[in-house]
């Protein structure tokens, strides 16, 4: 069992609009909803890979209720989000229908008691003592401390369950230094943790700030990890044409999956690049394409660049 | 007791966002929600002036839920909305902080099965029993037929009870042929269905279209009134500043406010241009400043063209 938290979760909504213009009034011609929220969509993934996931985290209000109903129906997937007062938030995506883009809208997340901290911190407990690994994903809502991930990870560690961290901010920073197994932060996350823009020193910075392994999220260029057992680049064959939506929560289940089966570090890293570039050519945003993952699997490049980091 | 139906319901959201830029990502400041649709709209600002309202229409899903559970709140509404399977729309107002701007997405509503049309049928009829006015507002969700506003006109002025029709498109054109009492397009609305854009002509024309009285919204020029009793013009005193989200609702609000009082025309005209006025300059979209409401009331002017159209 896989354990994924997410604190805040959300209902992704997706819209389907001609063409967006502010100031102006637009009819939705198809509306589409979903669980959603890092942990949550890191979950689907694992679901469809074969494992069985615990999702943790907060669930409140009718969003929050409707985003339950819609995980109990997944199936691999068990539901352990602890309830909340406040409302679960939306997310919007606007799709433009002409140009394919999107247009983003994200509430705050509902505010989150101490008492209710206190719940959840009581819950990762208990669901911390049955799991191969744990992934902590995502921002935190209105109320949560922000030292919340380094005591989550400490938590982890101190049962000897392997934790992965994916955040960014000040979140990242103080989770960071609770010392992690993995981290997957992007370039842009990455440079606000470490200072640098140059992927490789920023990732031996962040390592070296306590993250036992760093998996940089490069785009198009792939993944660049630094672990203790080395340092690797896997790349996908060519530039890839798609949405990018969920492409690096599907990353991270491929580095969870490839942990729980107990693959080295190069098929770990083939695993999180293929699910990503299948997640990328989806027709669904953050979904994969499971044909096109199966044949990536044989296309994924990993260079070993040195045996020692 | 008056009556409003609104067929299309809506639970009307409102973003604040610093600048919409489409094809970016943006972190909503601001989250409200509240119970929408035209008809529901008016049944507020009624109840506000001290009117008993019901409110029937259609109601569904999560978002239906969250919609009567508001709708319940309001002191002086009554919920007389028919369940549905479907989900209630959403629709969300983006105001962009910069500019003060707003942006509107709309969900299409929720499928009607005939087996539920038939349903608010039955409703329908035994609320009529009861009420002095009834107000038929806004636009018809997937499934129900074209035709349901003539046969809602139909059955109301059966039974002698005064019925305003606030809608646009096919549905207002055959509505009209069924004579309601009363409708209240805006130019846009008149001119698709007269044709013509010069206001008093099209006017004419409705009425000659069956409606008996036909009260046209024109902006910020006020209300241009043609009845069998005569023609008024009514407007407000200077141009207004402000948001005009409700400002026809509360028009509608007026006009029926003053029927259900027995007040002469010029008085009914006066109402509703005096408190639509005042929701533009209210600071909450599309509820009305009850002070402005007040002092507005004795300087909305008001001519009579001729004595008998």
């Amino acid at each position: 069992m896989i354990l994924t938290v997410t604190l805040n979760t959300a209902l992704d909504i997706t819209y389907r609009v001609r063409s967006l213009r502010p100031h102006t009034s637009h009819r939705v011609s198809d509306v589409v909803e979903r669980p959603g929220g890092k942990g949550v969509n890191v979950a689907r993934v694992l679901a469809a890979l074969g494992h069985e996931v615990t999702v943790t985290g907060f669930a409140g209000g009718p969003t929050g209720q409707v985003l339950r109903e819609r995980l109990t129906g997944t199936p691999g997937v068990v539901d352990a989000l602890v309830p909340v007062h406040g409302a679960t938030r939306r997310t919007i995506a606007v799709v433009d229908e002409l140009c394919g883009d999107t247009t983003q809208l994200n509430e705050p997340g509902p505010q989150i008691t101490p008492a209710e901290w206190g719940a959840f911190l009581d819950r990762y407990q208990e669901l911390l003592a049955g799991v191969s690994a744990v992934a902590l994903c995502g921002s935190l809502p209105p109320g949560v401390p922000v030292g919340a991930y380094a005591s989550l990870v400490r938590s982890a560690r101190a049962l000897g369950v392997p934790v992965l961290l994916d955040t960014s901010g000040e979140p990242l920073r103080r989770g960071v230094a609770a010392r992690p197994d993995v981290i997957k932060p992007n370039a842009d996350e990455l440079a606000e943790l470490t200072g640098s823009h140059e992927p490789l020193r920023a990732t031996q910075d962040a390592r070296r700030r306590g993250a036992h392994a760093v998996v940089a999220s490069l785009g198009a260029e792939g993944l660049l990890a630094v672990t203790p057992e080395g340092r690797w680049r896997a790349t996908p064959p060519a530039r890839l044409h798609g949405n990018p939506t969920g492409a690096g929560d599907s990353a991270v289940a491929g580095l969870l999956s490839g942990l729980a089966d107990h693959l080295p570090w190069a098929d770990r890293l083939t695993r999180a690049v293929a699910l990503s570039a299948a997640t990328v050519r989806s027709t669904t945003a953050g979904d994969f394409d499971r044909t096109a993952y199966e044949e990536l699997l044989d296309r994924v490049a990993v260079s070993g660049e040195f045996s020692a980091a």
